[in-house]
């Protein structure tokens, strides 16, 4: 697992933000934000940018399931600091698609976040949609 | 993000087994164990893990931290049935290692977890020990 | 808020007991099971006692909201010993009922915990029925 | 269990107020802020409270235990709208002192906490000393 690429680093690549506060249960026995604890923070962020996109599985009788997630942690990060999100859809396949997020808190990159999403509906695999793949398209990662 | 290998979903490849219950908290909207309720269960495993091996790192005045977490989810888990964990050392570094773990409910294998581990002390890195070099070989992944 | 009385830590009085892992999400900053980790413990506990009861709120169309807890913390939990909750109906209203819980770590009791649940349907608060009320019967604190 | 006095409802009796972001994780599989999870963010504006008054139990080698929380809950509270959460302090003891809370969203109460904090030394509990009483003082629930 080699480390983030530097241009994962900066708050300017991802179109989408969102600031949350830390808590109190964030925190661990080694007085830092425990690592499950910004799993959650990068998946509430991940909700609040899928509600962005403008598209609600449950609209269409589909659901998003998380295929998988890997989170590189760079630094410790502290409560009670806000933490500030960044997210951007990286790749668009046919009924999943990638994220790409990352975390910061007092400027700096604390984490950052790749998601798997894969869509299914009651026959299995579902296409991404048109309307969903335009929404997704507007929010890419800036690759710069 | 590719696939798991076959091998990884086999629970006699991990020489540590740890079997825990799941928690009416451990689901969300969709009433399966939500994905960063997973990442917390295979966390609880890897620090009984670690205890298994022997070394504490409060006893010698370091710290270990997570550096990154993979996790991929194979199949939906559900409460109230148990979730089995096994874990295993696949790479041992200089000052770092990666376990490989893996879940599993009713005898399946419902998601993969590799996670890097760094040591650190006082003055930055530190090198990981002998004796812990010797407990983490004698409990590697088993390459079959 | 008075102290519970001294029945209430004896573990017999209460006919229906899970025993559960704790995790290492469920310490805190202070190297204690949290009180927060610990009303989850409470309610997975319970979750399996409505469960024992023979009644699922969603056969019915109903839904069972809690209503108040109230948590009294005795002594200071810790990780990774397993907890065992003991659980009792203490009171049977018409729409509500009242549970009496207690946790046990190494025999000794860490919390008790009084939860009011209400059953509400469609049309409102819908009345606890007979084979409901007759299976809480059999499963009373024991007052000794 | 008596439901709340209606002056423990308005959110001008709390002289000190926090709002928080609701998460993902907050919801359980009936859709709604999980009363466990509404314990957690009472305990967060309860720490951010105990900050407010400026004394840090670390500063002078005690510890704060939480000795009882009970949560009525009056409403359902929802994802992803805000949680304000008034704090103030209700009575003050030789070692312990009791926290008035409730929690607001979109202009509605939907859960008030009383929590009872006891002060721990090396031998044993320890008097609230004058420094924190008088910041109690300053932060009383306003009777009216």
């Amino acid at each position: 697992m080699a480390k983030p690429a530097p241009w994962r680093l900066e708050i300017d690549r991802y179109p989408f933000v969102k600031t949350m506060a830390t808590r109190f249960r964030d925190l661990d026995i080694m007085g830092h934000v425990n690592n499950v604890a910004m799993a959650g923070i990068f998946e509430t962020a991940r909700v609040h940018f899928h509600r962005h996109l403008g598209r609600h599985p449950q609209d269409q009788g589909v659901r998003w399931l998380i295929a998988s997630v890997h989170v590189e942690y760079l630094q410790e990060a502290h409560f009670p600091d806000e933490v500030t999100v960044g997210c951007s859809i990286a790749k668009i396949g046919n009924t999943s698609w990638t994220i790409y997020a990352a975390a910061f808190q007092n400027g700096e990159c604390v984490a950052t976040c790749d998601c798997v999403v894969v869509t299914h509906g009651p026959g299995g695999r579902r296409v991404v949609d048109g309307a969903l793949r335009t929404a997704m398209e507007a929010n890419r990662f800036r690759e710069g």
